[in-house]
């Protein structure tokens, strides 16, 4: 078929068999109610899926930039922290979040054989929990993942010397506990949300929360061994930047379904146009942030850095998630290219201040993400600055707080840190007895 | 726009615009009969591309797990088997396969350069071969995936040892005639569907027969040399972890198609909540299988295996299978858990018996697949114990005895297995004189 | 549930509650006019997504078909031309290309803070560009992605030895301009529509111009050193085929977003059946293009080629592209085979000729793509030879001149080869300062 603007393509449909003939019933304008509810389980869905394919791109992003010797170890963490979120997000976090403390022990115990928060099998329509809206079975899948990605961004930071097992005890209470009772604030319909502060796909609810938690991680465990070195940085470059490139592009993929799913709707002509909107802006993002950061690594360093690409690229998806829905297309590509500029300089900044983010996930996810909340005010008129400034500083200060006394305690208890020689040794062996590339010599 | 649990939500998105407004016709309270054929057959259409993906997951698995000298092999391998089985179940198996044998040699040739089993061009609703219901031509790109996934199951088990060419007739005839006839006998409404064997999604039909191909061929391939030495297994790990684990990340994405498209519908509400239903037990089940995958290997080995981890997952997804809609989350997660106690368990029992099964799809495939089939009894009152094992005898005797004939004809004609000094030089330089990583020295 | 097949299914769900309940208003039989604009725009959201995706396939092929020394390389070019592609096409090539020349500054300006070319936020029916078929946004959307497609196949060809600045300058123009402006004559309802030149996905539009500009570039570029002496040529096999294997499947499953999401609309029972007669027939030119690739290289060179097997699916891919509706499966498959022997004969005519094509791009998609969009004429009815032959070499003409010229202009400025030194070294440590496998050392 020609591939007509679509002024000309209505022309040329109208001569078409399929669309023209057959009208042996008016169809009337709207969508039928039934049919809208399946469209909007069906965003939920294919949102879904592709936020769970995140979960791959995290993995593969971080698998590719930690040295051969931890791959492995973070390859089992990243199996591990998504696989705890989906038990603990279904045991806990979705009814604490959702509206604001829903949870109690019989709920959950429904659930354990039941249906529990899932509708009955072959629900009819006066019986789905919610038939003018979505199933919400699809809404409880759509939003374990955007959990799970949180807890994603925090392993990365701090890759390569963390220990497994209190890992995943912090990974059970970021995604049973601390993200959903911030998110309640804001996607429960709690304070944040009745004071007016926007953020509509999670720069500050997902990514500064995972940010946070990686930075008070960070700080506590402390840098890589000769990381840091006579007042100098010591680069620990990545094993494999094609496992990162392809990370990369999994997640900018996942990001479609991350924004463009947070529509929340598409049964109707505005929800799905807006959807449209999202996805080509979520797209104008990640180019932005990925083009001005190839250009700024070449002129600040005189050689073009493909990690400042990807976490460009990156940047920009985190900073467009607070409002992908606004802006055209050039203010998405701006906004994005901002997030591009912010990694460039606070990836060396977080050296400055001997801060070991393995893989760049603070610049990315929590400045960015900052960043991205804040640049709603330019583009939605309904956000205030002050508001903004009121949300990010509320959910920083718990998330903070709550991970601090969180990693203190696991660092009194369980310990936190591997020991100086498993480190030099490196996770793989010493943690989990197996090598990601066992046949390949490293140099 | 703000996240709110579904009740909350529906109250808001009655002041928004699109939903409300422009009610200009009465939408009526179903789907159109139109809508619901596009609704079924775009379920097809996505579960079927998830599905297809499944074959760069399998790819990618396997690809990882063999040592770096089989790797091309492998990698052809799974591009081979998947290009046949494209060919052969358009010709002979999706027409063998429903509803029980209406394969003619007219039925073939009209499809070589007409329509043959898909729609005419076009085609209008009273012209359609099923309009209350999808398009056919969407439901052989959906069934076509599943037969060919059967025929990833076995290349994982034989890699390393087996000659290609056999390999790949024994695939033609796998595809072509063994899986489409059993799966005649369910899902073409075959005597087992009558018997009231229930397998949602084919533990048994899918999984079981290629774990039953699998293993039929490894006993008459027999072990790779120096597997079993003196009474012990040789640890032969595998290549490259990260991309194994890419594939375990990309089938699990491929099993929310493979499981929620054998719903077979989504064009009304009963249908969309349950496949919703289905994605998220099918993510429960995974999860529960890699979460005790990593206990279990913690606690018997001391040291967390992240293959354990990746099969756990993915043994979790095959027992989840026969019956992905009735279980709740709990209990869907608990199914899950046990195909990963079964993993951790199968491993090293087949290694005992010295069946060697490089990737471990045995204890995933046919155990787990077993397993997910007997449990369709706790959550579905329509199952009897009796006929689920009936089916599952039934299916296995049939698949072994096929198989191991087949196995053999091909024994005695070509020969399966390479010299032994191919297969100690590698499959790689020896069959196809190139190699997958030319310039990484191997240790 | 049963996957009986359709016949059969339909009669079972009958008896199905969710389908037969609840008719509390009459549906009637067409979709109505809201659920044609969602679906169509649904079809364009997936399309469009599965499309993005192809980029990572494109960078996986590329990335594993070069030397690990210019891997990095090669990730950025990828990374840096998609990103590039979005903002550029975003600014000039979306309004040159519909419907012919409709560009101007003020819509550009217009778009780089309000909407633009994308609709409202939240619009209303009546408000949309264009209600009667899809939202503006996902067209774009669409459209972006097979712009870029264009640019991703000039850089595999030209791999190893182009410097990164001035390929990404030729990038800008590429997909600003020429792309944009030969693609109007035919998907903007220019000429070569008028004329009745048929090119349904883009088997010339997309990929022959992807493989004229990488021809003209690679004979201006000339060969990288070494690659013939002594009047032979010497192999220079790719680093890491998995990760080849990884990009094949990849585009393979973005090829279903690229055919399918071509049909422009699904909201018409005809529509979507031709979608599924289209994602059916796409998957069968792959099959049968790596299939006879298979065939062909184990006759032709004794062993079989993993590289031609991939590069023959990719064939069978292009050559559907121009007509994946019209075939029949049979016909598809036979279309896509011939794709394959063109792979398997053009790779070694072209080192003949001493053009050095890195990842054989050429052979895939300019000679299978001339291929493809001949074969139209075996299977729609309203193909003519010479309309056909007229298309291909109208665009043939204008992309290898305006490449040319361009190629030259940018080897007089900028200098488009790298030094002696930085070839031989390789770009990663040359141009980039960095390698994607530090730590594996080569042989």
């Amino acid at each position: 078929m020609t591939k007509l603007k679509l002024s000309l393509a209505t022309a040329a449909l109208a001569v078409l068999p399929g669309l023209a003939l057959a009208q042996d019933v008016a169809p009337g304008v709207n969508p039928s109610t039934d049919t809208v509810f399946i469209l909007n389980t069906l965003l939920f869905l294919i949102g879904g899926f592709l936020v769970f394919f995140m979960a791959a791109g995290f993995a593969m992003l971080e698998a590719g930039l930690v040295r051969s010797k931890n791959v492995a170890m973070q390859l089992t963490k990243n199996l591990a922290l998504f696989s705890l979120a989906s038990i603990v997000y279904w045991l806990i976090g979705y009814n604490l979040m959702y509206p604001l403390g829903t949870w109690n022990i019989e709920g959950v115990l429904s659930g354990v054989w039941g249906p529990g928060i899932l509708e009955a099998v072959g629900v009819t329509a006066d019986a789905a929990d919610d038939y003018s809206y979505a199933s919400t079975g699809s809404d409880f899948f759509f939003q374990l993942m955007f959990c799970a990605a949180t807890a994603s961004i925090v392993s990365g930071t701090l890759a390569e010397r963390i220990k497994l097992w209190p890992f995943l005890v912090f990974t059970v209470v970021l995604t049973g506990v601390i993200y959903p009772l911030q998110a309640s604030w804001k996607w429960g319909g709690g304070f944040l949300d009745a004071a007016g502060f926007l953020d509509f796909a999670g720069s500050t609810v997902v990514h500064s929360v995972g940010g946070w938690a990686a930075l008070t991680g960070a700080i506590i465990l402390g840098p890589r061994i000769g990381k840091y070195k006579d007042g100098r940085t010591v680069p620990m470059p990545g094993s494999n930047l094609a496992l990162a490139t392809l990370g990369t592009f999994i997640l900018w993929m996942g990001w479609f379904g991350f924004n463009g799913g947070s529509q929340l709707a598409m049964g109707s002509v505005g929800d799905v146009a807006d959807v449209s909107r999202i996805f080509s802006n979520t797209n104008a993002a990640a180019a932005g942030g990925a083009v001005v950061a190839l250009i700024l690594s070449q002129l600040l360093f005189k050689k073009p850095d493909l990690t400042m690409v990807m976490n460009g690229a990156l940047a920009g998806l985190v900073s467009i998630t607070a409002e992908p829905l606004t802006p055209g297309l050039g203010a998405a590509t701006l906004i994005g290219a901002i997030g591009g500029v912010i990694v460039v300089f606070a990836v060396p900044f977080l050296d400055k201040l001997k801060i070991d983010d393995v893989v760049g996930a603070i610049p990315v996810h929590l400045v960015a993400g900052i960043w991205g909340t804040i640049a709603v005010v330019f583009t939605n008129s309904d956000a205030s600055l002050g508001t903004q400034l009121y949300g990010i500083i509320v959910v920083g200060v718990f998330t903070i707080v709550a991970s601090a006394v969180l990693w203190m305690i696991l660092k009194v208890t369980m310990g936190i840190r591997v020991s100086e020689e498993d480190e030099i040794n490196g996770l793989d062996m010493s943690e989990l007895g197996m090598e990601a590339y066992p046949e390949f010599k490293s140099s």
